[in-house]
């Protein structure tokens, strides 16, 4: 069911600062800052080649990743995202072999525009996981 | 300076039960367990087409992942792994920048064989990143 992880997002509380340490002090491919208010996160995507790393920071009032900082200050790992090629039949299965999805179980719009979900952490070892509806061709 | 990302680790309190998590529910391709008893971890190799997940279970009293279960008890994201062509060039680039290397600051031969060396987390925003040396063609 799962394809290829498409990112892996990092939480941080100044993504000036993280920006630049991965451009200069990692000499990554990072982009330029993107608002993404409907997500109440602003986002910097650093290709890898092979996948990306999101680094993300609160925007708003209700930013999503705003309690995860105040337990982590310093920032840290936030989720991980695989792409499915059917996500309604891969949010059957999942719910069927006893996986929880969050929210209402209904797929949103997610940052890429394209529909994903994010499934219960304490069902994959503490960890979130995104899915996200692969692009069609 | 950093290349593909070549893992992410998740450090898991029950490998059994997490790679059949991975295999049954997300259907993904999940190897089989290796014992690495110089790294304290068994770990099983979830291959995701462009890069790799790393389901880490302590092994043995010394296991480097131990602590982070004790803090961790459900499991969770435990580090990220880039490659880069000549981790002596990247190790000295980042002293000079300011960064820390774990350890002694030497590279040692990592669970692929190659050689590795890991950034403080308090360096880049609560994330533990380790550097392979990219295979030799």
């Amino acid at each position: 069911m799962i394809g290829r992880l498409n990112h892996i997002a990092i939480a941080v509380p100044d993504l000036a600062a993280a920006s630049a340490k991965y451009r200069d002090l990692l000499g990554a491919k990072v982009g330029a800052p993107q608002a993404l208010p409907g997500h109440g996160v602003t986002a910097v995507f650093v290709d890898t080649g092979n996948t990306k790393v999101e680094l993300l920071e609160p925007l708003g009032e209700l930013s999503p990743i705003a309690a995860f900082l105040i337990k982590n200050p310093s920032g840290g790992m936030h989720h991980i995202c695989f792409e499915v090629a059917d996500l309604a039949e891969a949010a059957a299965k999942l719910v069927e072999g006893g996986a929880r999805i969050l929210g209402d179980g209904t797929p949103r719009i997610g940052a890429h525009g394209l529909p994903v979900l994010f499934l219960h952490p304490k069902d994959f070892d503490g960890t979130l996981i995104e899915l996200e509806q692969l692009q069609s061709p």
